[in-house]
């Protein structure tokens, strides 16, 4: 049992070195990055849609899209006008690390670009224990996926430094609670910046790709 | 890198051998057992608990919850009716493996139900990975989550005998197109039994009921 922590513990250290050069790099050649994090279905790629759109050009955009299989994302993101958009497919693989994010800049020239957005594996939990080196990290709620989340997933609500509630539409259609959802957010991760919203009507994007170009600029 | 692959193959084929005890064990008490996975908020113990209200006690049922944390499922099916409602809470492992089911077992007499219900942790990767000795492994879909989800993840709805689309009374609220869901589906598990159903409005349950109900026979 202590050699299997320690293994872990050392893949997790590697894994945080080559984040910290990650993030040199990506910082070097002045570019603001985020980490999507979210459940499968929650909006990340929605949400990298509605922004390119609302951007509308304003910000030069690199997305990279992991998923365990298909290009879906990656296809999504450039018919939305990013600039680049690079597919990782993980094969078995249930979060994206340091690692895949490596071999996937060096695909990219990043001095073309002002924002670049990591889009990781729909997963709660492990995205949250492997760092990529990108600036900010941002958890895609949605609500129809219910008010307990929070509590059943805290070290993904802990480590965020944005929280973006999606498919506020659909509040009127299913139990969601919002204050105890709030309360338990913020006993984890007390006055993060929190964006409710909703990919389908568009409800709330503004407030989020202000905080997005305030960040990259 | 090779060693890596190896150290997991020793322990997928450790958990298999584990697993294979727990269906003895199961099998021997005359129980019939699923393994009911999803993405977190699919609606996993939503199913149970409307689950265990039409089954109105004709079968004896136990549960055994998996969480990252909190005793919220296991407190909500005990409340629904079920004769025992284990929590196993696996820290931070973002999945149930032969191990903790074992475990759990070992606080249950079997031979007081005739049906086990056995809820993985939210996730739509790792799960599918771990056998964990129960007779059938069912998968949550929902409306919301989207109709991409089989392309993305086909590791988890190619390994299922079973497969519930939950939320269906959100479908005119959301773009989901069933024929492209569908088409994925059977090309990873053709013919699997699918069961369309919202528990909200009921829709669908009964025969999801007694799709369980025959096979516990």
């Amino acid at each position: 049992m202590t050699q299997r922590v320690s293994i872990v513990e050392n893949i997790l250290n590697a894994n945080d070195r080559l984040a910290e050069e990650n993030r040199t790099r990506i910082q070097s050649a002045g570019v603001f990055s985020i980490n999507i994090m979210a459940s499968p279905g929650a909006g990340k790629t929605s949400l990298i849609e509605q922004t390119l759109s609302r951007l509308n050009g304003k910000l030069r955009v690199a997305t990279i899209d992991g998923d365990i299989a298909t290009s879906i994302d990656a296809d999504r993101a450039a018919a939305a006008g990013a600039q680049a958009a690079i597919q990782i497919n993980t094969g078995g693989d249930c979060h994206l690390d340091a690692v895949m994010l490596h071999g996937a800049l060096e695909q990219l020239d990043l001095t073309l670009f002002d924002l670049l957005i990591v889009e990781n594996v729909g997963n709660l939990v492990c995205p949250a224990s492997f760092k990529l080196g990108t600036h900010k990290s941002v958890l895609v709620a949605s609500v129809p996926e219910g008010d307990d989340k929070p509590y059943k997933y805290p070290g993904m609500y802990r480590g965020v430094d944005a929280l973006v509630i999606n498919k506020i539409d659909l509040l009127p259609y299913v139990t969601f609670r919002m204050d105890y959802f709030e309360r338990g957010v913020q006993v984890l991760n007390p006055g993060v910046s929190t964006f409710p919203l909703s990919c389908r009507t568009g409800e709330g994007l503004d407030a989020w790709v202000d905080w997005l170009t305030d960040n990259a600029k």
